[in-house]
């Protein structure tokens, strides 16, 4: 047996040198590239057994530079720097690898053509409202895909960390449910391998970059489903991870090079202080134990200041956009890597696909905090960022305190209005990411202590003010995470995504009469807000709170129309003095109330009714 | 007897011209000015029955040029808008009135020579350490002025909202007290008339902007209290007020014209939504109501948009610079006047005095909102300040927060630390007035419960961090106002000021000995800080707060000098590992702990006390 191996091996060697060489090199990163790219620069990793010992040579290709054979402190990689003329042609390269030892080895790289659109990509916006999903706690669209051999987490679900068996198929079959109910964008927590023992559900603790987790599906069915979003008036956002990498990544067993990641004579854990990100006064130290601490002991700190794998991650997220068709990135925890490589990330990404928007994770309530992220931002220091939306954390800690604090002089909707009045920090208000809640944090109906009137009030402020709204899935159907914050209680699985579920949220089978009315009413004010401009781009005035400071008003106007949004907090019904508001209305309104279809004719005081929002187009 | 006096009369009326036009002329304002100014404008207001129908001419003087007589809706008044040459010479006006029924009448105003050091007055900066002042609760220096006939608020100090007496004499009399303390410059409210029937004592009420009350003395004691304060290396603030008026200030019988305050239909308060200065999507209606709405009803808004009104405030304040000597003015509300009247009042005083300092109120704990008005600041709506110092309440209320609060992740010291962080708002940090507690709020060891652990921490950290630390009078001696923040209470009497106090703080009879160890505290804390260079000008870097965020330590130091300050909130004592520090301690530290002038050699670890401070001169 064993010398029959040997022989057939001895065959392999003599007669197959690409095959041989697919066994020397087992990682060939990206696996492709493109022709006709914006930046004519391409950066191959090859990974296999002693491959830095060998000479390597790129066969020719008309417009193909190899530049620079990059070899790091450890002999199993070398990294290969072309030059892609701009008319280069599709085909592929052969990389020869030559020993004094062996026969030369061929390595066969593709460079494909690019899709005629993909270039052009249009990035999500205000017009838009996303739809929030942790995939697997949506929809099992495939059972078959449930365990995978060689993946120790299995499907439990009775286990709140465990996997669920939730799958890109099982988004691709209720992508109607989703366009129905208004959404116009997709945002899907990360779908790459996470070959964890453990809580790999999440996804944030990445081991391919250049692979969908089995369970969840393969790439082919990713782009697939983002293929046939867009068919629905869906786009597609992308959760990418450029901080960390999860502790079972490949690489960990074999690091290029020590400083691969950013390493500590003991654990040391980033401080999470992002204000030295900003402070005149931060000492070096902390400066460097927010960057270079890691996130958590599972999750290996990437050290981007090494230029190869600055440039690996900056390829993989135009890689999966090239490949995948997506309209846009969420980038995790976007304050934590170093600053330089993350805004070159963003730059490369502009650069390739001008009209793609990234979002930006930097979780502080402090507006200065996030204002610096963004494009278009004059920073005290100079950072000019790349970065064209960012996650609005204050706003959404000033919206749940406004619906939740008891009023006072400074609180209630004062929250919301003193937010809002700070938007002259944000290069672009509008293009902040908006939301009551998301995967990281107590579902907004938990927040809200389960009252259903303020629940309307959140939303309907989402709807109707700057910003582009995110909503978490599951928010239109009130689920809850009832005394726990639990991540896996929070990102608990939406009903009739599993077979035998007795309550299904897709068919409304089980669901109780008030789930039935969120959900009839998010579909109602995400579908009216889908085809009203003004809200995507007008202009907008807010007046300071009155009435106790528990009515809230404000417009969204352009030439062409105005909306009044009337947010009454109070227990009791308003009668409301529009005289406040001539500036804006004249001497009466007129209009059309669009929550319950009313007809509003030559007012000068409206009844606004006791914890109930009014959505006037004023005629 | 009639008679009689009408004989003598009509002898004045046909004998005396000047005399009857005085009569004539019952205010003429300001009483006087100065050759040599900066600015060449005066502005000369005369009241006096149906004055506006007189012709008025001014006699030949070289260099001055009568440009306008100004007629306003009231006949009473008239504005003569001058210009005086700069070679002008010291001499009195001949100012004629004449009407077509009676003989001409001269007015003599007098243009002074200046005092040559004024125009070169330095302010208060970070080299200070303020002492703030209500004068009705320090010190009676002056029984015969504490009642005063025509003036109906008369003394009671057991009334606390009543007058108690203090006066400027009072002040005269504990200088040496006061600069003794370590205190290098005084905060006096305002000390002008306020002829209001009750609560006349906080003197922010004005009803004559030319007069200090009688009740604290006359201006001729308040210039000589400036001088003799200077003599002992004291400057002083002067407290204005620009946004309004005491009910009974003279105007409001017999009004220049009816803009000449902000009038309503009914009585409007102002919103005190300052959140309206910096919100792009503020409405007008709002403005309106937040810049000409009243602060209180026995205070009418000044309507600073009137013309003649802004020059006369101007000159107001320049004229009070010129004519006392004094070193800084404190504009309370400053937020309220008209904008643009506030930056040309601003202006015009520095353009007099570019070395004066004046600090504004900004009752805000939002950075960006007090960054607003620091000259230097680049504001995104185009608004450039002219203002040298703003008051920090944003530290204030972090300090307090950082005391008081149970640590946890984002609190304790973090609080402190993050608001410091954002000193990046503003364009000159260290000409923030810092300050634990004022004359408006719970006195500082009332704030932070009676702890007097706490208590020396917070001094600690004003007298090190950067900016201008202001002191509320009695907080030396542990000022409380137990169960009540009623301003009355808060700003109750300073013990040794009244004869007969049984408890003395000038010369320590009576006082308990916690009082007495407070006093020493705060006496070797400041005049430590006030010869010590680098924590007026030096750098700081502070680190974030270890320890379970009880511990905080930052340094100011300069090219010549190192001072490290460990505050520490731990109820243990806590052994500090050094290395954190090393990038600008090195390997170990050597030198002196000023607070108990212990020596400090060569260690890597240094035990903090429980709730303790410590200071060190680094070597």
């Amino acid at each position: 047996m064993c010398r029959f191996l040997f022989f057939i091996a001895a065959f392999l060697l003599a007669t197959s040198p690409t095959l041989f060489s697919q066994q020397l090199v087992e990682r060939m990163e990206p696996p492709n590239w493109w022709v006709g790219m914006a930046s004519e620069d391409l950066e191959i990793m090859l990974y296999g057994k002693n491959i830095g010992a060998y000479e390597v040579r790129l066969e020719k290709y008309e417009g193909v530079v190899l530049k620079e054979v990059k070899r790091v402190q450890n002999n199993n990689y070398v990294f290969l720097n072309l030059t892609l003329a701009p008319q280069t042609a599709p085909g592929n390269l052969t990389i020869t690898l030559n020993s004094k030892k062996e026969a030369p080895k061929h390595l066969s790289y593709p460079l494909l053509p690019r899709e005629g659109t993909n270039k052009n990509t249009v990035g999500f916006s205000s017009a838009d409202v996303v739809f929030l999903i942790t995939p697997d706690r949506f929809v099992n669209g495939d059972t078959s895909n449930d365990n995978v051999n060689g993946f120790e987490d299995k499907v439990n679900r009775k286990d709140k960390g465990g996997r669920h068996g939730g799958d890109v198929q099982g988004i691709i079959n209720h992508l109607d449910y989703i366009s129905d109910m208004g959404f116009t964008s997709l945002w899907i927590t990360p779908m790459l391998e996470n070959a964890m023992p453990k809580n790999s559900y999440h996804g944030y603790a990445i081991t391919d970059f250049y692979k969908v987790d089995p369970r969840f599906g393969s790439k082919d069915l990713y782009r697939s489903m983002v293929k046939k979003a867009n068919e629905k008036g869906l786009t597609v956002i992308m959760d990418m991870v450029a901080n960390h990498i999860g502790l079972n990544h490949w690489w960990m067993k074999d690091l290029p090079s020590q400083d691969w990641i950013n390493q500590w004579p003991e654990y040391t854990e980033t401080n999470h202080r992002k204000s030295i990100i900003l402070d005149p006064y931060a000492a070096e130290e902390d400066r460097k134990i927010f960057f270079d601490g890691w996130f958590v002991r599972t999750m290996p700190d990437l050290n981007q200041k090494n230029p190869e794998l600055a440039t690996y991650l900056i390829q993989n997220a135009i890689w999966w956009i090239e490949y995948s068709g997506i309209s846009g990135i969420r980038m995790d925890t976007y304050p934590y890597p170093d600053m330089e490589f993350m805004n070159d990330w963003s730059a490369a990404i502009s650069k390739e696909y001008p009209l793609f928007t990234i979002v930006g994770e930097e979780w502080s309530t402090n507006p200065n905090q996030v204002a610096y992220w963004q494009e278009g931002k004059e920073n005290y220091n100079g950072y000019k960022s790349h970065l064209k939306s960012v996650m609005d954390f204050p706003l959404q800690n000033a919206l749940v305190n406004s619906l939740n604090n008891e009023k006072s002089w400074a609180s209630s909707w004062i929250e919301l209005y003193e937010t809002l009045a700070q938007d002259y920090v944000y290069a672009n208000p509008n293009n902040l990411m908006i939301f009551s809640d998301n995967h990281d944090m107590s579902r907004m109906y938990t927040q809200l202590n389960e009252n259903y009137d303020l629940y309307k009030l959140a939303l309907v402020y989402l709807a109707t003010t700057r910003g582009i709204p995110q909503i978490y899935y599951g928010t239109e159907i009130l689920k809850t995470n009832p005394g726990s914050d639990d991540h896996g209680i929070i990102r608990s699985d939406f009903p009739g995504g599993w077979q035998k579920d007795k309550v299904n949220a897709f068919t409304g089978h089980g669901m109780s009469l008030k789930q039935k009315d969120a959900q009839e009413f998010v579909k109602k004010l995400l579908n009216w807000r889908k085809s009203t401009t003004v809200i995507h781009s007008g202009s907008l005035k807010h007046f300071a709170p009155k009435n106790k400071e528990e009515v809230y008003v404000f417009f969204r106007y352009n030439n062409q129309k105005k909306i009044m949004v009337i947010l009454n907090k109070n227990t009791e019904d308003v009668l409301l003095d529009l005289t406040t508001y001539r500036e804006i209305l004249g001497e009466s309104l007129s209009g059309r109330e669009v929550l319950n279809n009313v007809r509003i004719n030559a007012v000068s005081k409206l009844s606004v009714k006791a914890r109930n929002a009014m959505i006037i187009e004023v005629e």
